[in-house]
């Protein structure tokens, strides 16, 4: 059946031995008192919270659903429930912000805690995904009054945080959006609009939901430029944050989804509702960017967590299942009436491109989270620029990337179940469903494609993308006295030339014509996730090679071997990858718009 | 919102312009009185079907899904009355043979019929799909006496097939299969046992079901060498074929599925019901496997049917989509608020990539009953052997590499929609759902891949492969003369050449190690299927290539550049593909079982 045990020894391994995550800590005033025993502590804790209350709850939370009755929504049975241990355990504010009641763990911890809550139950942990999302945007852009005010119940999910941005008419073209905030004499605003899939729009886990909302003030400018960015609560917030009276906040309606079944996606009509503004006039869509790129690497790991999660179940099935032989006769089981089927080639496969891809993932999204604080905490600014220009560059990529792998990975543990992995009760065909969307929100993956290769290469020439190949190329270099590093660093350089070269390609052809950008995006970004997953396999490996002989667990021999199937039978998609971007945009371009359409 | 026109058009190409269809009949006796008229009358009589009767049932029977209430099961609203349309017009038998009041249309037409089907609503369409195998296997292996009474009512559709294969413990693996087969003095026989998975089990679509079903005689060798087939109806049959008494076969529960939600997928309990033995004893599997290969092409359209109106879906919705500006100033609507998608580079990509894998799956599926046809119709010996062997060889490519290819469509097209894909009224989802199940059933398409690599190819040390190639071969050198095509005929001589140097790789490799086969198999046919496919392409562009300049329509010219994206965008997966076959079996089998599981 289905089945998920956090994975706490990888992230340990990930944590500690591959990025040596108190090294880095120690070496920043915000986190140098974070030892391995809080760390470890927290996972532990977080662990058994996914385990024991998220889990259970996951395959009767899509079977049931979210309910929408008389104006109301209600989550499924047990969601309130897992929300309030999370609350009680002060999980909520994991990463928040000390000064008002946060816990302020570091990013590349907490997106292992992330993970394990969206491998038991992704359709839950929205909610809470949302919610630190909302958290990190009015840390960096609200006023010390209203961080005094919000920051404290949102962390203690006595409140909970939304994002509101999408309507009818505007989706990944937001300048196009129509909500009104028309000032009042007291400072706030009257909100007056309709917004689309509103995640936890409306629900009866916390007292209180805190929506913010974009808007477009009545002198506006029209287009991106011109929007403002408002809190609107559900319900107005007296002075001693006692709750005041509903403030015309309407649900429309529930969307019936393929998946996240028990996250409520709402229409949520604004009717007159008072508003107060964060940040500056007009300037609001740069502030949502803030939330934005947190809920990117979120989602992206919605994605690692399903293909964890699809991975273990799969496995499980795969024990018992015994159908056919062994192709090899020494590997029969003879006293059995056929084979496990991992004896055969090609469920290893299967096994080992959906592990090779998680365990890729998961050190990736430690990585981004390592930069992120980086370029936050740290003292130096060569390092916070190097960190900021990472991030700005790996961002895109966590989020397309780790999710089409991500999706792929529950197809293929789907597939390895045969019969069983198409009917619900199993799991696997859930994990499937909640797995696609991360493909699409928070800007579908080909606008994340868009934002790698227009603004984070094109538009500064490349420069990230060399900050990049020099912190590989360094690395390579400090492996260069381990003889079983050698086939790694050769393959690597080669990605690295080419990855090089491609982008120069790229940036030469969009020169004289912009719609080599969205042409090469992602295809490139596909390129470039196989290339820095390749970064993150050598590291592992490298670690993992000074560490086998002297290992008897089989945990750093299964390191090796699952990179090795990456090396060999992954990595070389790069070659396909590379002609499909040389391609160019003509071959796109030349159908008539008309000849697309079915008349 | 969803939309399905039958695309005539295009299948008129392959039949007619591509195939030549007529030309192939005229040389047949049993095809010869085949016109146009009556082709293209079928055409069009389907299409109505498909677009007035299934096509507005689809959504509808997805939501209301099938009923197990009181041991019986119902179908949604309104698939009986679609069924009495195909039994009313004489559509079951389309196929049939004519002895037995069957049509007698060849395959290369049915292949467009069941595209239609599919494409319109797969959830019912299974139902006519397991009646035409049933009928297959029937006319080949059963005994006049036996034809005469069951073919005439299930090509009437007042009767109905099934397939009954699978157990709990035996899937892929029939050999391990338990439902007894114990015989009596009348010379019938008593069938005990549960079958699992049997789609079409139950419903209320005809006035009885007629299943076929593999079990074991008493006597029977272990193994897939004692299986025995036998026809247990739903109700007994009287000499004159009025109905008598129920059979005791009891429908224990239905599936609770991913997708194809109108089809009712059975557990069925044999408990003592009266069987007829068909063909031979112990040569059970091998009858079978008429209808196996059968139903595999069919699953395969069933990939088709589905990626064609998942791409017209997408186009319909992207008609009306407008969301940000076109890369290029000339290209703008400046007169709309934004551009309609279609002006952005990677929403083409999409469109291209769905688009260039239905019309080559349409080609390819026609191509496939092409050969069936001849292995079974032609007089000459040498084209008969020749249908005959690339029938064999294409069987698993068909299954497998259309439904793959069909799911990525799915899944593709439902990314152009940004969020309505996810949401279940624009119809996306469906379809993605839909398409799932046919990478899985009829043998998922690992064991495609596994029957394609040994069976196909190993066991006749790629002679199969060579009677491919040189076909291909003659078609690139009957195009010598036609200059826009020498980019087709030097791309495909490479890949060809790819093709026959890895296929020796793997036979090589196969010798000293069985398991190479299993190791290479999936990556193996996804590079064959492409080869395949760039070869249909080159057939179809090589026909538009001619008839382009004197053509007002644009049909030809859009042809030529979708085909243009198969080759420049496409058919470089084989460099990737190849490199994964050649790292070999070593990087998949070196992990131990054990380090696969969680503990």
């Amino acid at each position: 059946m289905a089945m998920y045990k956090a994975p706490l020894r990888d992230m340990q391994f990930v944590l500690n031995e591959v990025f040596e995550a108190e090294k880095v800590w120690s070496s920043m005033p915000a986190t140098e008192g974070i030892d391995l025993d809080t760390v470890n502590a927290i996972l532990e804790g977080g662990a058994k919270i996914a385990e024991n209350e998220l889990f259970p709850i996951n395959l009767s939370g899509d079977a049931e659903g979210v309910k929408f009755e008389d104006g109301k929504v209600t989550t499924p049975t047990g969601f309130k429930e897992a929300w309030n241990t999370l609350a009680e355990g002060g999980w909520l504010g994991l990463g928040g912000n000390p000064e008002y009641d946060g816990m302020g763990m570091p990013k590349m911890l907490t997106v292992l805690f992330e993970e394990m809550l969206y491998a038991a139950n992704a359709g839950f942990t929205l909610y809470p995904s949302l919610n630190t999302g909302a958290t990190i945007l009015l840390d960096a852009h609200a006023s010390d009054e209203i961080k005094q005010q919000f920051l404290p119940p949102l962390y203690a999910g006595q409140w909970i945080g939304t994002m509101c941005l999408t309507e009818t008419q505007a989706g990944t073209d937001l300048g196009l959006i129509s909500t009104k905030a028309e000032p009042k004499d007291d400072g706030t605003y009257t909100i007056t609009g309709s917004k689309l899939w509103i995640t936890g729009g409306d629900h009866d886990l916390a007292e209180n939901i805190i929506h913010l909302v974009l808007a477009k003030l009545p002198d506006a400018p029209a287009g991106s430029r011109g929007i403002s960015l408002f809190l609107v609560p559900k319900f107005k917030v007296n002075a001693d944050n006692s709750l005041g009276e509903f403030n015309n906040v309407n649900v429309g309606s529930i969307e019936h989804k393929m998946g996240i079944k028990g996250s409520a996606t709402c229409v949520l009509n604004f009717d007159g509702a008072e508003g107060i503004m964060i940040g500056e006039a007009n300037r609001g869509l740069m502030a949502m960017f803030t939330m934005m790129n947190y809920e990117r690497l979120s989602i992206g790991i919605q994605g690692l967590g399903l293909g964890e999660v699809a991975y273990q179940s799969a496995m499980d099935f795969s024990k018992e299942r015994l159908q056919s032989r062994a192709p090899n006769k020494e590997d029969r089981h003879t006293d059995k009436a056929a084979d496990p089927i991992l004896v055969h080639p090609d469920v290893r496969r299967m096994a080992l491109n959906v592990r090779a891809f998680n365990e890729a993932s998961r050190a990736f999204a430690s990585y981004v989270g390592m930069q992120l604080d980086l370029s936050k905490f740290h003292e130096d600014e060569t390092i916070r620029k190097h960190g900021d220009n990472m991030m700005a560059l790996m961002t895109p990529i966590a989020k397309a990337f780790i999710t089409d792998r991500g999706f792929d990975a529950t197809v293929e543990a789907q597939q390895i179940y045969g019969g069983n992995g198409y009917c619900t009760e199993w799991g696997a065909e859930q994990y499937v469903r909640d797995a696609r969307i991360a493909q699409i929100y928070e800007g579908t993956n080909g606008i994340q494609a868009l934002d790698l290769m227009g603004r984070k290469v094109f538009s500064n020439r490349g420069e990230f993308v060399n900050v990049f190949t020099q912190e590989v190329r360094e690395f390579l270099a400090s492996c260069a006295d381990q003889p079983n590093m050698q086939e790694w660093i050769s393959k690597l350089e080669t990605e690295l030339k080419r990855l090089e070269s491609l982008t120069a390609s790229v940036i030469a052809a969009a020169e004289k014509n912009p719609a080599e950008i969205g042409a090469a995006s992602v295809d490139y970004l596909n390129l470039f996730g196989l290339v820095t997953y390749g970064y993150m396999w050598a590291r592992m490996v490298s670690v993992a090679q000074r560490k086998v002989e002297t290992d008897t667990s089989g945990f750093y021999s299964a390191k090796i071997k699952v990179g090795n199937h990456f090396l060999k039978r992954i990595l070389p998609r790069t070659l396909a990858l590379e002609q499909q971007v040389l391609a160019g945009a003509d071959v796109l371009m030349d159908l008539e718009e008309e000849a697309f359409y079915v008349n």
